[in-house]
């Protein structure tokens, strides 16, 4: 069974996948310039429920940003979003940068900083009511790398999510990487004795925190990746709304492993998925 | 006053309680082998209401089971329960002892793993929907030991549970040990100046995270068990469904002293109990 | 434009405003004497919402005490508030003085202990229900400096709280330091380059944490200001009820910077404010 269409990039795609944008030399400074459109799109979460989105550059999430410690980002936004909305990036920058100012339908803009400190940053959408703004779909990871690369790993990225689909402030459906239940009916292959660095982030709104357990596993933690040893390991991590880490762990056993919030009634809504580690 | 008849064990008996089971070598191997029968029986909540429980070997929590670091642990699964359980543990083992297969009422099984890492672990059904299966009562600590035992202590179980009386995935009542207020009524006595090591568990389902605070003193926390040394000193730390940790403290003056999360209407609605530190 | 009036004293006022108490000698030691006098008040919220506070001398949060690790520390209650409160604090105290007895209105009583350990502390009535209580008003920060002063540093107080305007349980309004949205109309003048410590409570009720983000900028985390050196650096911290850390960071860039929950619905129930960092 092939996975569904959805109109959109499938959480398959998006989970390896990191946008390094391209990279020019201006006056002797190195140049990473990303380009997100503001967009939207049906997002079909399940056999019965298609959700209108709001996303950056067709998917939800939006792509997993990537640069090194250092580099000069320019981000050239588009906004074909029907709606005002804007780029708000974690980190370190300056306040015009900030992404606060919403930019209006049809209109463009350019963000420009350093990318600083190394670690596990996001951006999302900073228009009111930014929990709807969030939580329609505009959102993504923005990774910057130390100077000196972490150790190889299989590499994959995740972000929990919700769905309000009555707009009551609740969330009816969760997923990870924008489909709920997809890595439950897709498993994600993995090596047995690999290495895995996940990169995890919290983007439910709505409900104040949600754990991530994985099962009969523990894993490493690098909080908001900003170490490049451990601080932590255990099996159950609390992660408030926008909280994200790097886990590190590998299996010793193949076979199907399952991954979700411990909050189990926010995991049977969606926020469920297995990795498949084969030998 | 005597403490309430339950019906069932009681949180003072639990209290102190460890299930060790029982070691056995086989072809030079030593075994540790625990017995584990899921049932129903009610619980007296309180004067007014009684709760049908789901449980393990009869009691709310089920036991709480402790091997060493490295013991082969063998658990023989019975479910009498009227419904389809199983027993999901944390902790590292194999996809085949993972426990997510539900085991029909009526019928039994056998996972074995080895004990590892050393830690303060949990083991709940894994029947879907957990949420239901976990808050109805099916859950307890899975204890590992670390090859070298931890200096002496007073050692003690708690662990945070919800009851959803009405089936609307909101608690409304609250308990430490399966019984709200048990331990505001019956204060747990501890000695003056003696260290007492709190093996503690967050097992609300429905509410995403609670606290644990401790009145008039601070406790070092060794987060999942998994460290020797402490990591943090505080008296209000947030835990996640299924997070768990061990903390330490030692009062010097005598008295009462209540524990309860800061989430004061949990709090009030069961969660609540109180140290009798006499000297 | 002057900021409201209020009828008690507004946010602006307590932001950088500790209550030292008085100093005496008696019998060679010294003494650290407060007075506290629980009242009643009302609180302008918004153009349109007043709200009757229960609060600690006139003001919504009460003062933040402060005493030098070791001080003997004498609280002399009032409570003048038309109900039965007491004052339970944080930290290491005898049983006799933890404040869990209710001081009947009209009445007084002195609270005596030891000022310990260093770190961020807090107190609040602990009069059931004490989630009413406290979302009232009844609260306030007890930091107790290290005998070695930290590093010079602006020191500023935020707490986090939330406005039950119903009943229900649930809060309609948030804010930081009593009035929602203040610190948006009049944003926190600092210093560009200047190290700034801020000391942070969630007193938020009914919703079981809150995160706290900065944004374009990371923060150190000093949890429970129990350590010296710092043991974090993130964008976004996750805080139960009652939790509360010392937070260190500098702008490097004049303009303005939000700060809220990343909750972001709480955010915009009043839970926002703004650093103006000027050069
Ligand atoms: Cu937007
Ligand atoms: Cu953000
Ligand atoms: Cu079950
Ligand atoms: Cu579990
Ligand atoms: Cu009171
Ligand atoms: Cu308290
Ligand atoms: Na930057
Ligand atoms: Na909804
Ligand atoms: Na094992
Ligand atoms: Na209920
Ligand atoms: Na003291
Ligand atoms: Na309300
Ligand atoms: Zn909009
Ligand atoms: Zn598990
Ligand atoms: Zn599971
Ligand atoms: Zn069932
Ligand atoms: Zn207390
Ligand atoms: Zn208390
Ligand atoms: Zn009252
Ligand atoms: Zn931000
Ligand atoms: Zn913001």
């Amino acid at each position: 069974e092939a996975p569904p269409t959805t109109g959109m990039i499938s959480p398959l795609q998006m989970l390896r996948e990191f946008d390094y944008g391209t990279v020019k030399q201006e006056q002797g400074r190195r140049i990473r310039e990303f380009r997100i459109t503001a967009g939207t799109g049906v997002l079909q979460l399940n056999s019965v429920v298609s959700f209108n989105t709001w996303n950056f550059n067709g998917r939800v999430p939006g792509p997993a940003l990537r640069a090194r410690s250092g580099d000069r980002v320019r981000v050239i936004f588009l906004n074909h979003g029907g709606h005002s909305h804007s780029l708000h990036f974690h980190g370190v920058h300056r306040a015009e940068m900030d992404g606060v100012r919403p930019v209006r339908n049809g209109n463009a803009t350019i963000y420009e900083f350093d990318a600083e400190p190394f670690g596990v940053h996001l951006y999302h959408c900073h228009v009111a009511p930014v929990s709807r703004h969030i939580s329609k779909g505009l959102y993504g990871l923005f990774i910057i790398d130390p100077l000196q690369d972490r150790p190889p790993a299989d590499e994959l990225v995740l972000i929990m999510a919700g769905y309000d689909l009555n707009n009551d402030q609740h969330n009816e459906l969760y997923a990870f990487n924008g489909v709920p239940n997809y890595y439950m009916r897709y498993p994600i292959p993995i090596q047995q004795d690999q290495l895995v660095r996940l990169y995890l982030l919290n983007m439910i709104e709505f409900d104040v925190a949600a754990t991530f357990h994985l099962h009969a596993n523990l894993f490493q933690v690098y909080p908001t990746g900003r170490t490049l040893i451990p601080r932590e390991e255990t099996d159950v991590i609390t992660m408030g709304t926008a909280e994200r880490h790097i886990l590190e762990f590998q299996y010793r056993f193949p076979g199907r492993y399952m991954f979700h919030p411990h909050q189990d009634a926010i995991a049977e809504a969606g926020c469920m998925g297995a990795f498949q580690v084969v030998s």
